[in-house]
């Protein structure tokens, strides 16, 4: 397979986007090769002054770069050079399977969804990162703020792709799906989980374990956590700011350091015909490393196709 | 001042209520009187085994008993004589000045909502908390879960009873609003912070900062924080649950031990016609101490009476 990088993406491009790349390169199988989109001059350079190997990857030319500032569907229509458009339009033509980038990430959003389009029956595509569960393993929590006013046949579909996620990319056999709420019952939280509740409490399409709370984000209730793209969001930002202070403050240990987001690499972005894994703006290294490794994992076992197989199952029964 | 402490209510009463009451008792000025209501034997007993001076306390015989799992509006209506009802009706025969107690905290919000009311102009009423400030000192976080639907207007009121709780509590002379958002630019969020955010832009009736993130919650942006009962009490139970594994991983340190509830004692209801502190569930003597000097405090400095006068002048000018 193939997998593209926006070399110019995230705040340190694009000198740790290529020594991510690097240390990727080096973890992947043979099938799988690293294609470096960006300014050819640039990219060259920085391989040459690594004494790199240039013939690992692929290099794909594109000049001109979106800014992290931009507004993401002005930038994407004027700058159809830039890295992010010119990964989106080699993804759309196949001759890139995934795509992945620290840079605006809405920018990588809107391309990417015009580019490979939303899986048939799938309303509204979301972002899922990784929560570090106390005893171990990892839970999923989407959405992370694609939707911020999801509905509820939204957030329905949410644990779908959610437990497809957990399924495929973390081997969890039977994930458990929580709705994040603000109790334990049936009947509390805000109108949304309670209609949301109403719609999977009986479902057959995943495995629903009933709502979860925000004391039961790192325990082993849940291994997928459902929750609107604000709250989800404001959850995983918080999370950041409490991995910040304790690194600041020297309180990691073997569990608060998998806290770290560079472990993960980056959000996926699920319910689209492809695979596509967003870094953070902030991303060293280690992090484009993983995100790379993250996204040759998803296109490896075929979860985009996954994902249509389970939609199209799922809108026939509708 | 008479402060009401609910001694039945709490996952340890009534012995750590009593014991928290003799730990408040020793602090609290002597125009401050602790009145305990609960079960007379019950509680003269357990002053007799701690030979207290049971002089130092006033004590208010309510023989029943609402339990943690009761449903609020059905148990208050059901048991007259319960610890918490009859506390409220001393709040409202103005017996008491304030009142206390941590136990069903639905019942406490219902039973002191029906006795002492609203203020006037007030839309809802709500429930408010401290979160330590990495740098020193506390902001206030409120709606934290009376209200998880809140609409733009309900949620500009809480800006304003956070600004004055802020003032009159913590001494903040101009407290920053920070409204609990996914970005920090103005058109940021879901349809409720937009709305709210146009709402507060220029606001004369307290000081509006901006969007907040949730990788600001610990930080100097803001000293209140405003968000919607649902993402403020996911908020607070996040903290909670990275709280509890810190404590219990011993990575806790000058800064992180503040995020123990036992410092803060309660949650103020904030927009009723009196002084009522929810105590956690789980209340230690410590908690429960903590609850009842917040609990004078907050009377003494008048903060009812404040709350009210801007809401004289706020409907005034609405």
């Amino acid at each position: 397979m193939k997998v593209g990088l926006d070399v110019m993406g995230g705040d340190y491009a694009p000198g740790v986007t290529i020594d991510g790349a690097l240390m990727a390169a080096a973890e992947t199988g043979n099938n799988d090769r690293i294609v470096l989109v960006g300014d050819r001059s640039i990219i060259e350079e920085l391989l040459h002054k690594r004494d790199a190997d240039k013939t690992q990857f692929e290099i794909v030319h594109a000049p001109d770069v979106i800014r992290m500032g931009e507004h993401p569907i002005k930038a994407v229509t004027k700058k159809p050079q830039s890295s992010i458009s010119t990964a989106a339009r080699l993804l759309k033509s196949g001759e890139i399977d995934a795509f992945t980038g620290a840079g605006n990430s809405g920018a990588m959003l809107v391309s990417a969804m015009y580019s490979v389009s939303t899986v048939h029956g799938v309303i509204r595509p979301c972002t899922a990162t990784f929560i570090p569960k106390e005893n171990g393993g990892q839970s999923v929590l989407l959405d992370i703020g694609t939707v911020p006013d999801a509905k509820p046949d939204v957030m329905y579909q949410f644990a779908i792709l959610g437990s497809l996620f957990a399924r495929h990319i973390l081997n969890i056999h039977d994930p458990k799906i929580g709705l994040l709420n603000i109790g334990e019952e049936e009947e509390k939280g805000n109108i949304l989980c309670q209609s949301t509740y109403h719609l999977m409490k009986d479902s057959t399409d995943f495995n629903f374990y009933g709502n979860v709370e925000g004391r039961d984000l790192f325990n082993e209730k849940a291994d997928v956590i459902v929750a609107d793209g604000f709250t989800g969001n404001v959850v995983l930002k918080q999370i950041e700011a409490m991995y910040d202070i304790l690194a600041k403050r020297n309180l990691l240990d073997d569990y608060t350091r998998r806290f770290n987001y560079e472990n993960y690499g980056g959000s996926p972005i699920l319910g689209i015909n492809s695979t596509v894994v967003i870094g953070h703006g902030i991303s060293t290294a280690q992090a484009i490393k993983n995100m790379i490794l993250l996204a040759v994992e998803m296109y490896n076992s075929h979860l985009s196709d996954k994902i249509r197989d389970a939609f199209l199952k799922y809108s026939q029964n509708q």
